[in-house]
């Protein structure tokens, strides 16, 4: 990496002034909507709006060029239409921008007049010492700087994920999802047709990068597959690398070519890059979250033994399936361990692993259990399931009551619940003390919103919760085998 | 089947009047639990509360005994320990009762003791002409009687699924999933430990039941496969049955032996009898919901063609990449329809299939998309991504806002929630007019609920919705499979 690509990026994501170029009051005009969501989200640096047609948003009167602002903009966003780009690009050079964002469609997505449009106006770029994000994105949000540079309303979550993306509606469903679901993003950018900065430009950025502790790239195909190939084994070693890669199929790649240009290039070549270079495959759009977050949140296991709690026996069944398939080891309980257990649970209890709490009443007894096991020389992690959220499978109405039978019912509630949040408290810390991962799945079983079963307030910034077995497993498989990955190399 | 097994569980899922026998005021007991999920959800018979030391709940005085009601009841749900349950089959027998639920653990899944205890307790059931559901059961449902006899609190959606699990805890918790989704059951009933009724009594009566449409099995092990794989496929000529099989692992089948005493059998002879029989196989819990619901809602295919309308291209290449995973067809835009729908999109679409919106805000657009896919003779179904709730993905905040400005972001708002209502519709419409599945993915943009972007009021009952485009497709390959295989047998 030159050390213009470093400016570059640098500047992409921590940018002291940025001028969106093509600015309107227009409600449904991308320049106003990318502003107003700049605006909303407090960017930290200077912003400023260009159109030379004059006008004003928010208060803020709009410069008639980039040049008339009088300061050193370090990053422009254009808003324009893609015909109009390259023109724009002396007066952003005037006022020293380092990176343009384009994030117009037209290029060279589109037919080869749009390919003839952009390769022109990478050259002027070029001429300029001006590097190009896109065009064809949607644009990037960089947490640092509380700056969401974005087409779409949504609002990213800050975290610790720094996620590249081939495609700007896939990318930033994935911020929304993480919103919604308490993953949050150090970085993101959209990468679009790559005329100029790439992949491996941002994924050498992120590497380096202090905010971020997990890498997520969503890719239809790379251009320089090579130079991938160079950089990404070394940084994987130190970051993980989470990978989807779509356009795996005949229909796939087709689909590919007129979304993002991209060269999907075949399965069995992104398959042994992928392994040659130690990334970490999502193999389905929620494992791309699921991994990523499990990966900032959770510590590695020492191997690949799992101990399961159940609050019911079905599930347990399930999840034993899950983690064998999933080349994980559902050793039997040790001799102490069952005897300490028995003297928790009720005689009829499963006496083995997966450890079914027998639709176990009194939370205390979840929370014993789920030390013994964590703390049991005998498992590397712990998959809990169903007792994250007890709260919601006892939740009796107390509407529906009056006098001291309401009471009695409120005050149920509100020990269920306490002791639930006791439980999920007690799963963060047993991670950190134990050193070992607990993944949890929740299980509402009333027909109420998830959201509404109190693990809100859980320490979500320290839990993986997940919706089903199947998820959960699969978290458990890959952390197991980033472990084991990292022990063979050494690192 | 003989005719006592025809009138049994016809008496078990068509109770004309039922009782509680173990009935308590006790707020932690299952003998006030169970009947209070009973009257809370209406049921449509004559409750009768029973209990020796007498006391009351809700008003109901509790009776001596069954015989003391005084009527013939039809159904006996036993809520005491396990040693007491043969005790009081004299009394069931004595008022008449055709069947018996038990709900105790504590029998052969837990200890030879408890095998002894539920082989004594079957067979004064049988001298009493009495049959037995369970034991070790969390209950029944049945949708026509309101009646919810089931120890968690779920409240079940009334509809179409009869579910047969042999899980209580992961069979309540698919009734709660459904009636989070809007997925409906008519029927439910967890086997427990069939030390009577089995697997195939219920499976024959689903088969029989109008209110049934497709029928849902959670199996660990059938008791008797020989007798299911000579019923199945006979039944699922005329009725779809979804079957989930657990316990395919070694540490599966450990945990299932302590939890249902299930032999599971070996994963083989399982997917041969499941081919042989024309069952589904759901392959994650999800699929259990997903497959049914799609069962009940969706009409089956003509052929394996699809056509996929995405609101983004990297959605697009998502979808189009599993389709063809799964087996299906991501045919070519016949020219004529490339044109019409070249009409309607902005000059840089995809100009292909998947059918890339390109962001389209003009929703009305996607309508007439939508429908020249469904109508277009070269395609089989239709995946549509990103419009269904399109309304989130706009949504801007009027409350940031003020005067002018808050009432044009209102209308907008109105307006896309009016246009996406009217997608919804379409596509309901549209599977009538054509007879041609449609599957829709909904993707929330804003760190929002769900539930909160407008689609509760969608046609829920006609509608397929998912949450991500891979189980979209597993639908649809779903749909196009049992189609083949209805072809294939000349129905």
């Amino acid at each position: 990496m030159s050390n213009r690509d470093v400016d570059a990026v640098e500047a992409l994501f921590n940018p002291r002034r940025m001028a969106v170029i093509g600015a309107s009051s227009h409600l449904a005009k991308w320049g106003r909507i990318v502003p107003s969501n700049i605006m909303r989200d407090g960017y930290k640096g200077e912003l400023y709006l260009v159109n030379p047609r004059g006008g004003e948003l928010n208060g803020m009167t709009f410069y008639p060029s980039a040049a008339a602002i009088g300061k050193e903009i370090d990053l422009a966003m254009v808003t324009i239409p893609a015909e109009n780009v390259e023109g724009v690009l002396e007066d952003c050079a005037a006022a020293g921008t380092k990176v343009v964002i384009a994030i117009s469609g037209g290029f060279s997505e589109s037919s080869p007049e749009g390919r003839a449009l952009e390769e022109s106006m990478v050259a002027k770029a070029r001429s300029y010492g001006i590097r190009v994000v896109g065009p064809n994105t949607m644009g990037i949000y960089s947490a640092p700087w509380s700056l969401t540079a974005l087409m779409p309303p949504v609002r990213p979550r800050p975290g610790h994920v720094a996620f590249a993306a081939q495609s700007g509606n896939l990318g930033t469903q994935m911020l929304g999802w993480g919103s919604f679901r308490g993953i949050g993003f150090s970085r993101f950018v959209c990468i679009g047709n790559e005329c100029d900065l790439e992949f491996a430009d941002y994924l050498e950025y992120f590497a380096r990068d202090e905010s971020t502790r997990v890498i997520l790239l969503y890719v239809e195909g790379f251009k320089r597959p090579r130079r991938i190939l160079e950089i990404a084994e070394e940084i994987s070693l130190s970051k993980p690398i989470v990978i989807y890669k779509a356009a795996g199929t005949g229909a796939g790649s087709r689909a590919a070519a007129s979304h993002s240009a991209a060269m999907a290039g075949t399965r069995e070549v992104y398959a042994g890059m992928i392994r040659q270079t130690g990334m970490i495959r999502a193999e389905t759009t929620e494992e791309m979250l699921d991994f990523s977050d499990a990966l900032v949140k959770l510590p590695l296991p020492r191997g690949r033994r799992v101990a399961i709690l159940s609050w019911g026996g079905g599930w347990g069944v399930v999840a034993a399936d899950l983690c064998e398939q999933d080349g994980l080891e559902v050793g039997p309980l040790p001799d102490g361990l069952r005897n300490e257990i028995g003297e928790i649970l009720p005689s009829y209890w499963s006496k083995g692993n997966p450890v079914d709490l027998v639709g176990q009443l009194n939370m205390d007894n979840h929370t014993r259990c789920l030390e013994l096991l964590t703390r049991s020389p005998e498992y590397d992690m712990v998959f809990s399931l169903g007792t994250i959220n007890a709260a919601s499978a006892f939740s009796l109405k107390s509407e529906d009551r009056d006098g001291t039978e309401k009471s009695a019912v409120d005050a149920q509630r509100a020990y269920v619940r306490d002791r639930s949040m006791h439980f999920a408290q007690r799963v963060a810390e047993l991670m950190q003390e134990e050193d070992k991962p607990i993944v949890a799945v929740k299980m509402p079983q009333q027909d109420s919103d998830v959201s509404a079963d109190g693990t809100d307030a859980y320490p979500q910034d320290r839990l993986c919760i997940h919706a089903n077995p199947e998820r959960a497993a699969r978290v458990l498989a890959m952390l197991a085998d980033r472990a084991g990955y990292l022990r063979s190399r050494g690192a």
